[in-house]
């Protein structure tokens, strides 16, 4: 007789990434894969900062714990990267490192809020969250993040949804899976709704640095008490090419951090040392090459943009920004999931249903197009106009 | 107004090796600190496994995400591994590589248990056992792990504890605090129990390694049907000396697996690549080595068990193997608490409070003594019987 499982967890549907990749048969395939299913940079890291975790691999420290919190001097890098970026006051004290973003969001989470708690979700959302919440019994509120003529929520329709239990407003900017780039006045109305409430506002913003503007995201930072409501997530993975080194950051108050030590400690001990200090490696020394890589996801972005203006094309770009792209399939009754296994199966390209993002999701698909080079962008418009076909 | 806090958190105290830390006062001591407080390996990863480290960081797979549960390599090589180290039978499915060791029992009491649900655990227990339970809402209760003439719990005394709502098992063997190594028909007792109650005995056996033995610590991986019961947990943190890169493993059965899949993916998306490929090289080229390390470690144990027959001193030796001793101190009616930071702060003894690891521990103290050289025991008695001229 099996174990009997938690039905907290056994509810929760597989991972999606993980799914996805089963519906790729490389047996029956004529081309080759377009996989625009999962967000990783395509390139390797920086040829420095492969030297430099070569070096750190022989150096005696490596091999130790640092603190849960991360090491002090990333910790002071971070804050000064955060600050100047944002225009803000960051102390390293609140800065906390974690192993990647996804681990950010547990512990931020768990600080706040418990099982019959809620948080308010705008939907589309990034599906980890969904799944974080749901294992821990926190019921999500969703808010349309999507409208006509807008990619992101109003502030005012969560208002709505936010009663004595509810302990956050979970955004995430630039947006998985839309690609949107909420505008800054926004994320301030979520600021204030957030602090007139006493509760957190949690922005995910591991996207952060392919935006194609130097203006700040939003001036939260830059609020003398920001340590009093926002709590921002973060990660080192797309920035320097370091997904498989699981290195990202949660920044907030002091209090916050107390608690999520205690969570962290427990789910991690700490983030890889030879990652922070990769991480450390990347503020220092990599800023020009991540302009670099910064122009080539415009480039792409502009191309992905182009390929769609195909009049020949009957999937509809609704959304598009950094990473993702988010699209309206053309077949009215088909649901997401069969529109992506059908993509993935006959015609190579590998993307995720909306469904995966919200229940009510079913016209959308989501593409990754940072993984690909512009140009496969067109290639991957060749292969959409080919599956239009389909009776 | 700073951020109200999850309640489920915030009663949990605060993480007790980042509190030791702050018992030592560098500025005020004469000599040179015994940090006996966190079990670290004292030495570095072999010289060639940093050298494959190194190689690595150049390796373009690297910086890639690999599957949740772990890159298959890796999976084959640790259930052929426990398959001969147990003389048992593992298939690669049940392997699910983590971010640590922490991190898997974090997936495990997850996958099996809920808010409301209890757990059976002996007392003194790993701290963090207790913290994960305390923030996932799950009661532990609690059967002695140690009385007159034994350091391990039994069996008869858990089955009173079980009910309906009872979930799990946890053991830890070797033991963290105590170090002390259960006997095989022990944990097969405490097996048999689990499987009649339909529940799974989970057995945290990080320092399986660091037993004077080459017999299998139990017969539990040989049992036709070990996956409905059994959940197995361990870490490449002592063996090969890599702490800081967090990597660790839970063997399940598929039920388990596939929910530990979902509660991964949000705490770690996965465990570091560079990481993984680390332990792979251990598994497959360091069996010498850690032998040697093997060898050493019982050294350090003797030199202690000798040290502690030093007929001045009244710290009483209870129980002590891989790893760990666990001591009772002579002050009646002082606190564990208030004893170990007289050590550090005035005789540069650093070791943690038995009430880290259980309300009712007061007169204990555990030393993680595979930090230090053998030459250290007798600083070490030195030092304690210099503090029994306390008041």
């Amino acid at each position: 007789m099996a174990l009997v499982v938690s039905p907290l967890i056994s509810r929760i549907e597989a991972p999606p990434i993980a799914e996805a990749m089963t519906w790729v048969r490389p047996g029956t395939r004529n081309s080759e894969l377009l996989n625009l299913c999962q967000a990783v940079p395509s390139y390797e890291p920086a040829e420095a900062l492969q030297s430099e975790i070569a070096r750190l691999a022989h150096d005696p420290a490596t091999h130790l714990y640092t603190d849960i919190h991360g090491i002090p001097e990333l910790r002071s890098a971070l804050a000064q990267h955060m600050a100047a970026d944002y225009r803000g006051l960051i102390d390293p004290e609140n800065v906390s490192i974690t192993s990647g973003c996804n681990q950010a969001f547990c512990a931020a989470i768990m600080a706040v809020a418990q099982r019959g708690d809620n948080v308010v979700l705008p939907v589309p959302y990034y599906f980890n969250h969904q799944m974080w919440l749901d294992m821990l019994g926190v019921e999500k509120r969703l808010v349309p993040a999507f409208a006509e003529g807008r990619a992101y929520p109003l502030p005012q329709e969560a208002a709505a949804l936010i009663d004595n239990h509810t302990k956050a407003i979970v955004l995430c900017s630039p947006n998985n899976p839309t690609g949107a780039i909420y505008p800054p006045e926004i994320i301030e109305g979520f600021y204030e709704l957030a602090k007139a409430a006493g509760i957190a506002l949690i922005v995910d913003e591991t996207y952060k640095d392919f935006r194609s503007t130097p203006e700040p995201p939003h001036g939260l930072f830059a609020k003398q008490d920001w340590q009093d409501t926002f709590i921002q997530l973060y990660s080192f993975s797309k920035v320097f090419a370091l997904t498989g080194y699981r290195v990202g950051s949660l920044i907030a108050g002091g209090r916050v951090l107390v608690e999520s030590e205690k969570i962290l400690d427990c789910m991690a001990i700490c983030a890889p040392q030879i990652s922070q200090r990769a991480a450390l490696f990347g503020l220092a020394h990599l800023e020009n090459w991540k302009q670099e890589k910064q122009r080539l996801m415009e480039t792409r972005r502009e191309a992905l943009l182009a390929a769609f203006h195909n009049p020949r094309l009957s999937y509809k770009l609704m959304s598009s920004g950094a990473y993702f792209a988010y699209v309206k399939h053309p077949f009215n009754t088909a649901t997401a999931k069969s529109v992506a296994t059908r993509l993935a199966g006959e015609h190579d390209v590998l993307c995720l249903p909306g469904t995966m993002f919200g229940a009510d999701q079913d016209s959308y698909l989501r593409f990754a197009f940072a993984n690909s080079p512009a140009e496969d962008m067109s290639l991957l418009i060749d292969r959409l106009i080919e599956s239009q076909t389909w009776g």
